[in-house]
């Protein structure tokens, strides 16, 4: 994982090296950059991609897997779970006829080529937390 | 709908409730945060989606309707259009199988989990216009 | 091609007209800004996409070409390569019923509608270069 930040510290982009945990090494680069609230934007490839639907009734995710992808879309942010930085990523990947396949990035995305995008947020990071009537730990949107 | 702003009002991650219309939700974020120019992007989910293909014969969004979806990509602006603030956003949306639709953001795309986030453009908007040739309001690409 | 660039400088929306080529498009619009390192993200439609799945052993692209479609998701970033910017693009684009095709964007991508941001990483550009045991030149990652 290397870093390159812009001058004033507030946005960056990240490279991974073939074979990285993506999310492994996207956590990696929000330490070093000190990231509290930020978001966050990724292209490339995986050599495996690992997605997820998220259930609402079991509040599981249903893992969809794939051999090697291009990283068609990488969104998401970073804000605060359980008193720490975390990275909440969603992706579209594509195979050699380009048919898309998306979710929630999973542990088990192996870096082929990724390029990230990191801006800070400059303000009070949100904060994920249990909310009536949600199965996971989301922004308060009151 | 809620604004996590920025320490300067420039940007501001934006959490809408279960059950919010998307565009809705977003419009009030627009108008809370006083946005005439921004890039806008959305991860989460819907508990149904409607998303739209323009046909440009008939000026009018062939509407694809779906159930419970993640929001794999959600892509925007804001800009003016007929004096007012407007929202123009793209979904990718996925099902269990991660399968991924995708198309304009439509009335009727109702928030499971709504994470978005907001930057000002900071310089004057961009005015959508009718153009020679286009069958709906675009910005002036000369 | 017409920018509308923030009162900084750092950031700009860009347009294309109805016909224009995406990526000579964006790359004229990448010279008239004066960009180096940029992140980029586009919305609306084509005429016609061309879209690329990188195979790592020929270290080509298959293409894939489509008619008439919205362009969902394009994320993307500005970088050097052989001393020059450059743009890398990647496409989710959709068709009349929704279907989600993605990948690298060629040459061929015709502009129906092209919604462009631009924001600089105002730092030194990352630099595409040879690395051992890749195929096409990266960012390097350590």
């Amino acid at each position: 994982m290397r870093t390159y930040p812009s001058d004033d510290g507030k946005a960056s982009f990240v490279s991974l090296e073939r074979g990285e945990d993506l999310l492994d090494g996207l956590n990696r680069a929000v330490s070093a950059l000190g990231l509290e609230a930020a978001t966050l934007q990724v292209i490339g490839g995986l050599e495996e991609a690992v997605v997820g639907y998220f259930q609402p009734e079991t509040a599981e995710y249903l893992p969809i897997r794939t051999g090697h992808v291009e990283i068609c879309s990488g969104l998401g942010n970073v804000s605060i779970r359980d008193g720490q930085p975390f990275i909440h990523l969603h992706l579209v990947v594509s195979g050699p006829d380009g048919s898309a396949v998306g979710g929630h990035a999973m542990e088990g995305c192996r870096a082929f080529v990724v390029e990230a995008y990191f801006r800070a947020l400059d303000g009070p990071p949100p904060v994920r937390q249990d909310v009536e009537g949600m199965t996971l730990k989301v922004w308060p949107g009151v």
